[in-house]
């Protein structure tokens, strides 16, 4: 068993340093797999009380179907925490079930093994081990449920050391999945803080939220098909939201003035971009520094005419370049105070006419290079009429209930 | 070994689940310290390309004067990463030194060892095994050192066992280390995207940053004193910088008016409250719900004469009790356009005359117990004139500075 224990420990090690839960499931359920050369196995992880079915891997449907096919058939599904099924048995009582051959479970069993699934695309499940994954206060938090070790190309029963190594690795996986979901769930509560700051900061200037969830996205879109690293391209996504936010720092008079501004009245505005830069200034996170560029950069023109440095052409952070095309994109295509939304022949036009001077030809020809997936994003994310009186009749709400979040 | 390993296997599951840092090396060098026997042991990480000494254990020591005591003896400093030292060599070459003598280190040795600490303590190291902590990608990140592996109350060389122990401790010990300090970073990026923006949302109401930071500070204290968890009151200063986010909402005319409002204009400023719960509503993170509460019910009072709900006693709840008297506090303190502010003798009368009309007795009496401590905040997060004015003199701001962020 010593080699065993030292491999696992080097799982072990592997496994914590994945933070994207996907993977991090993929990658247990292929050790574990490994380990008791089982055919296929599949994961579940405990939610809201129900068994919700997260990952599947089979050797033999990835040989027939590829991968990506064999995911789409096993699509998640949830089963109750209930002794019928096997995975809601072990969750239930948090024990191990190594059964030799699903098809011979007694009709008197709690539990009973569904085969459908097999039937309907020539599967024979044999042997089977479900273990729970157990956290430290030996909570349930999932279980790996591993199908048809293989010895001599024929399913055998999983034997009493592959329970032992799969124990092990199941308590090495709980740990990790419970970290990754840390992780998912700090990352997701700072976006959401982001998302609706940056939507009440633009409620002063008539935009809804959507407008900032749209530039976002075409932003990101746009990071994704250009030479940017995933990190990079997620960094902008998730400062992008942050561009006006510098705003906070211009008079509604000014700001919200219908008509044209006087020359002194434009100077203040422009100040928005470096007032941005002051609020992000000095700050460590990557995200706010990225903030604090696109800031400072996304009213700057590809050919020098920009504010507030008039910087001209690569000068430009690329983050710059690519929310400078995406803001004023969504503008083009929202109805303002003053203006309807222009038809998207006119919008189109203007873009193309501003290839080169307002806009980075490059990021203009990658944008309307994905032009269908620009539409999709701005139908998804378009602004309702009741989006834009949301703060004004205050007297409808029902305080209590807001105040209990149950509205 | 089998054994050995199956108890590294429980411990690299016990570190993975500590997300302290502090508490995580604390842990690390514990059990190397059982693992080898050794009397002592420090762990030293790798920052800014030094190697900072972050946390020591010694049982001679802390027989001898506690933990407290020897953690303040031994306080953090810094080593340059070269080969002069032990922990310095290790981390250079990457690789383990087991010395059985220290005090027998050859003089054309190119590491040393440094016996100051030794001598002014009376202490002898004698055997001593240093162990570089290495990320996945073999990086290092930090030195794991253990002095005197006992044996019969007498040192002794540590064993090639002991290497082979320590090696793979360390190794987990790295990622737990990782995962640590990505934690901390995910949580202190979102507190500060929290207190920017919402400095920056007050920046409207001639607020400056300084006076959410006081607001929070005295609202962990009081929560700190009364029976709320860690957890909750960590809770408490994540939101409660939040508590007027709906100030976004009320038009600078009636925000900025420096005269009384009238009845129709206090009527739209106390919509405050509200706007403040629907830019929360339906929020996920616990972060954000506890905000919500606060910005609805930080303007209650304890007699039911606040609003917007008229709320009364311990209907209000406990995290709006808090912030009211720590908001109203503050403002007592703090000077205003419209007032300087006020001495302590006539702050300290106002808030009693207020017990049981506007504050909770209870929790008045918890702040006015702490007051030694309020003093203390109220000094360090002082307001500067220069506070005052960071967005007006834009025209002061060298803008390239800004955007490399080198101000």
């Amino acid at each position: 068993m010593t080699n065993a224990f030292e491999e696992l420990l080097n799982i072990g090690i592997a496994l914590s340093s994945v933070h994207d839960l996907d993977k991090l499931l993929d990658m247990i359920l292929l050790e574990a797999q490994r380990l008791t050369s089982a055919d296929a196995g599949s994961i579940y992880l405990v939610e809201d009380n129900k068994l919700i079915f997260k990952t599947t891997r089979s050797n033999t449907y990835f040989k027939r179907w590829g991968e990506k096919k064999t995911r789409e058939i096993f699509k998640s599904f949830e089963l109750p925490i209930t002794k019928q099924s096997i995975a809601g048995y072990v969750a239930l009582t948090s024990k191990p079930l190594n059964i030799s051959d699903v098809g011979k479970i007694s009709g008197k069993s709690e539990f009973h093994y569904n085969s459908t699934m097999d039937k309907q695309y020539g599967y024979k499940a044999v042997s089977m081990l479900s273990v729970p994954m157990l956290d430290m206060n030996s909570k349930i938090i999932g279980v790996l449920q591993l199908i048809n070790s293989m010895k001599k190309r024929k399913p055998v029963s999983f034997t009493k050391k592959h329970e032992r190594i799969t124990a092990a690795l199941s308590s090495q996986a709980a740990v990790a999945i419970l970290n990754a979901k840390l992780t998912e769930e700090l990352k997701s509560a700072h976006l959401d803080t982001i998302f609706r700051l940056s939507a009440a900061a633009e409620y002063r200037d008539r935009e809804t939220g959507n407008h900032i969830k749209r530039v976002s996205r075409y932003s990101k879109l746009i990071a994704d098909k250009i030479n940017l690293s995933k990190y990079e391209s997620e960094l902008i996504f998730w400062a992008s939201p942050m561009h006006d936010i510098g705003k906070l720092g211009i008079p509604d008079v000014i700001l919200q003035k219908p008509g044209i501004l006087t020359p002194e009245e434009r100077e203040i505005m422009e100040n928005h971009t470096v007032i941005g830069g002051l609020i992000l200034k000095g700050a460590k996170a990557d995200i706010l520094a990225k903030s604090r560029i696109i800031a400072m950069t996304h009213h700057e023109k590809f050919d020098g005419t920009g504010y507030p440095q008039k910087l001209k052409g690569n000068a430009i952070p690329i983050e710059g370049r690519i929310t400078a095309l995406a803001d004023v994109y969504d503008a083009l295509c929202s109805k303002r105070c003053y203006k309807d939304a222009f038809p998207e022949e006119k919008i189109l036009k203007i873009l193309n006419e501003s290839r080169g001077t307002h806009f980075d030809p490059k990021i203009l020809d990658v944008f309307l290079g994905e032009y269908d997936e620009v539409r999709i994003i701005n139908k998804q994310f378009a602004d309702k009429e009741e989006d834009f009186d949301k703060f004004i009749d205050v007297k409808k709400i029902n305080i209590s209930d807001l105040l209990r979040d149950t509205q």
